[in-house]
């Protein structure tokens, strides 16, 4: 994998293996690919706590990895996933991409909140 | 859009609109989600060009854009497409995750060719 062509850092998308739906995304470096493929779950690392970051570690909203894919570059990876829980995003919704982007540049919200995140995570801004 | 937070570029997920599967991973700066929205065909900055770079631009194979969604953070854009032509991988497949990466760090090919990569490119190594 060509982690030093980002500066260690590679981007994860993370797609729901049963309805191919793009979950988030997230960067891994070199650790944190590895212990995805060794424990079976995802794990990004964080770049706001410069640190590995299980998702779901607080949540309990884990992925469950289904399948890896690299691409031709090997420079970023395709998590295929089971997510357990309502949804991945701190905002409440199943998905992270839960707004379209307009040609002015403003965003507007296409989904349905699936869980309420101030239930999930308290205090805590992430997951 | 926050891209002052990864250094100017965000990655940009292309997904096929009508199968679900995801074709690529581009860079987009602001001047490229810019261009895309306004042309309607995918165009990404190219790190190793260092300019604009509308996908298809020598191969003919378009990325006609169908939806833009933004994730939570604002640092990262889905794209839904409708791809025109056999594939957008510069190897010849439909799309660039064509290989299934191993627990020992492997990379197996999971997909058929669609195209001749050498017939459509010929000495050039991009698309």
């Amino acid at each position: 994998m060509a982690f030093a062509k980002s500066g260690g850092l590679i981007p994860a998308i993370v797609q729901d293996d049963r309805t191919g739906d793009i979950l988030m995304l997230g960067f891994m470096n070199r650790e944190a690919l590895a212990e995805t493929q060794r424990s079976g779950h995802v794990t990004f690392f964080s770049r706001s706590r410069n640190r590995l970051w299980k998702k779901g570690e607080s949540s309990g909203h884990l992925l469950k990895v289904r399948d890896v894919l690299v691409d031709c570059d090997a420079d970023a990876v395709l998590l295929r996933v089971e997510p357990v829980g309502p949804g991945v995003c701190h905002e409440g919704y199943r998905s992270c991409f839960f707004q379209r982007l307009g040609a002015d540049g403003t965003a507007t919200i296409v989904a349905a909140r699936t869980f309420e995140p101030e239930r999930v995570y308290g205090g805590a801004k992430q997951t």
